[in-house]
């Protein structure tokens, strides 16, 4: 694998990014593997908006990684602004080496040099791996995770 | 109880939504029952973004309940919005009155109207009550909550 580096996604991006949230055995039955108008008009509402961004870790010219990374200004724990991380992945054949980690400290540095002073992220109960993954990276498992379809 | 009403919350309702902040068993040591500086700031970074607002509950002329309400566009999902709630609090002398399941009600209510498909929130693992209270919303404790402070 070449070094990785990082960057923001673009509206190019597209296919790999919704090609890597679909390759997943929790997600795969929610999401599609092609490009469908879903994605192209919710990532026209990302883009542009300077609290949400899609970061991609590449290698080479291959995108390898991603994760969605949002700002939010909050009142709570003293006006402490939060960094949310959603949509973790890392492609199938690179696992275990390190990407995801790597694509995480990106994500946790650019959440301190934007401000925030906590970063917060919810993972699938099933995911038992994931979650030592994020204990590794210094994460408290301190919260239960609700969600209700609308 | 006067009926219930609800607004989005001004600058001028700082005082009274700090006081709710602090008035919690877990929350307390967080933060401060005075409007400080830090509050102020947050306040002000929240104001006028068209995503991201404190949700108040009114009864006649008090603020008895409050919580944070974050629209946030995404590609998971096929590109679902979700709505991400946070710091939910009731007036003590007002609790198990329903002001909360009301005020979430207004909230999933503006969730929908602002064309989210997923609302999602995470809950401090002592806070039992609470949890139950989420689920008889219509909301899964699918997920584990991750935290790390910066």
């Amino acid at each position: 694998m070449s070094a990785l580096s990082f960057r923001t996604a673009t509206k190019d991006d597209l296919p790999a990014i919704v090609a890597l949230l679909a390759d997943d055995e929790i997600a795969e039955n929610r999401e599609q593997a092609t490009v469908s108008d879903e994605y192209v008009k919710a990532f026209a509402a990302m883009e542009g908006e300077h609290y949400n961004r899609m970061l991609l870790a590449e290698s080479g010219a291959k995108i390898v990684g991603c994760l969605q990374l949002v700002f939010v200004p909050a009142l709570s724990r003293k006006g402490t602004k939060r960094a949310i991380i959603e949509s973790v992945r890392v492609a199938a054949d690179l696992r275990g080496q390190n990407v995801g980690t790597a694509l995480m400290k990106e994500a946790i540095r650019l959440a301190r040099e934007g401000g925030c002073g906590l970063v917060q992220l919810t993972s699938d109960k099933r995911r038992a791996r994931a979650h030592l993954f994020y204990r590794r990276l210094g994460f408290v498992q301190s919260h239960v995770g609700f969600k209700k379809d609308l």
